[in-house]
């Protein structure tokens, strides 16, 4: 099956699980940036972020014997919550491995979904082996938060929305961390637009997707000390490859860009959004002359913040 | 003409000048209220609140003459914004007296939307002297932030808006601090429904509409001590009659409550509200058995919130 059908299929599938979320514009920010932006809102999507549109995808392909077995997944972030949801509404039994030292509100938001966690060592390697574990014990299905063919399709589906709303966007703008959203939006442009380009947005300090796309190979992060908690994940060797072949280009943004960002959506749309999120505008008004007077989609990835924690 | 025509009239008359907004749910915010939400949300309305209706629904209706003359309120709050947008959309010179005490973020937004400011004293009665001294000077037209008949219209379309997405609300719940715009939703909800009731919500520290539905005559508030600082203002002599007569109660909040309802409601539908906006939900919360598995709307009004000042 080509990668349109394939989106087009997925897109129906998690159809009712998933909100079809708004898109929203800003005459302010439009009149700062010189630009005519468009968010597609995934701050509104269910669980708080577009995750539970992969999850979701994911889950629905599993045979019946998978769904008895239930799936498993390590994440300490939006994914983490994005399975245990998608796999409550299937009836399907989730369980999370996270880092013992991961926030209680977000263990808190796991459990509320009815997920099952695990925790570990706040090591890659230990998430790791206690996910092998738990999968070899119970027979669970691994899947993976971003490096996935299926996760990736359902992703797709966000950019899908953006472009049956507005088919004459020149760019999309998107947070690159492991890289399942960007991967499916671009392959949504390739194949809902004529020439819609799709740029990626990256904290200056963890720019493995720019230096990665500079060298054609994937590069590590050298730290994680970023605000924008979501994108502190390494690419994978299948987003990789998509990103490589279809993404026109990263955009690094600061971290005080970033805060920036955050606050003038926050103030001026009356929305909350993520840090991951807020890089989109940060990297359209750090570009001001690319995208001047360009039909300019952003996707707000999420909006879970701890409300305790605000920047500003 | 009748309440039902002058409505209608006025909501044609702003349309163009005003955002339709849209009205949200939350299937956790039903789940732990035990109704059926619906929030319309006008914390996306133009300057971020409610008021903008009125204020346009009120210049529209100027002669040429008292236009070429220019507007003329006081207020420290949304409508002076509100005022200075909609004078500036009609290309109308407006005047707002603020109180020099004022924050000078909503100076700042005064200015930004092309508002003249002129200061005074923080007192009413410095208030209502500076006003009248350049009403005087310069024969500008006084437009009253919520005790006049064409304010009270155009906020009216608020509620007609949300009964026209939604027919069937047993209630809508508003919050009350002058009266402006639940004596608009209350002629609406007799216009544009079957059996809509309209309930106010206030905080119990700013009950004057509370007592004064109690005693029949407008009572003065005793103390200003609310984080809803929109909710501060007495009633006014046109609102308080409509009020008595069509709207069903008033539900008072504590402080701790209006927080609380704030933070869910930012939490769980990722939206940035004011705290006077956050005591429809505090209302619902304290009163659930009343509004058990009730189509219950509720007025957002607005989301102009200084982010350094967040209460949680």
């Amino acid at each position: 099956m080509n990668i349109k059908d394939e989106i087009i299929k997925s897109h129906l599938r998690i159809a009712p699980y998933i909100h079809r979320t708004p898109v929203l514009s800003s005459d302010f920010l439009n009149s700062i940036s010189g630009a005519e932006l468009f968010f597609k809102c995934e701050n509104f999507q269910k669980m708080g972020a577009f995750k539970i549109r992969g999850a979701t995808n994911a889950l629905l392909q599993l045979s019946e014997e998978q769904k008895q077995k239930g799936v498993i997944s390590h994440s300490s972030g939006n994914f983490a919550q994005a399975l245990a949801l998608a796999a409550k509404s299937l009836n399907i039994r989730s369980h999370i491995v996270m880092p013992k030292d991961a926030p209680e509100v977000k263990k808190n938001a796991v459990r509320d979904y009815g997920g099952l966690i695990t925790e570990c060592e706040p090591t890659i390697q230990s998430r790791e082996t206690t996910t092998r574990q738990i999968q070899q014990d119970i027979g669970a299905t691994f899947v993976h938060s971003y490096n996935d063919h299926k996760v990736i399709y359902g992703n797709a589906s966000a950019g899908k929305e953006l472009l049956e709303d507005h088919p004459d966007l020149d760019y999309i703008i998107v947070p690159v961390g492991g890289g399942g959203l960007i991967s499916g939006t671009a392959l949504s442009a390739i194949s809902f637009s004529l020439n819609c380009k799709v740029i990626g947005a990256e904290p200056f300090n963890v720019d493995d997707a720019y230096r990665s796309m500079q060298s054609g190979k994937i590069e590590q992060n050298k730290t994680t000390n970023t605000i924008a908690d979501g994108l502190k994940t390494p690419l994978g060797n299948i987003t990789f490859p998509i990103i490589n072949k279809y993404v026109d280009k990263i955009i690094r943004v600061s971290e005080e860009e970033i805060i920036n960002a955050m606050h003038l959506i926050w103030e001026r749309m009356k929305i909350i959004v993520e840090p991951s999120s807020a890089v989109t505008l940060a990297a359209v008004l750090k570009s001001k002359s690319e995208f001047s007077r360009k039909k300019t989609g952003l996707i707000l990835s999420g909006g879970n913040i701890d409300l305790s924690q605000i920047p500003f």
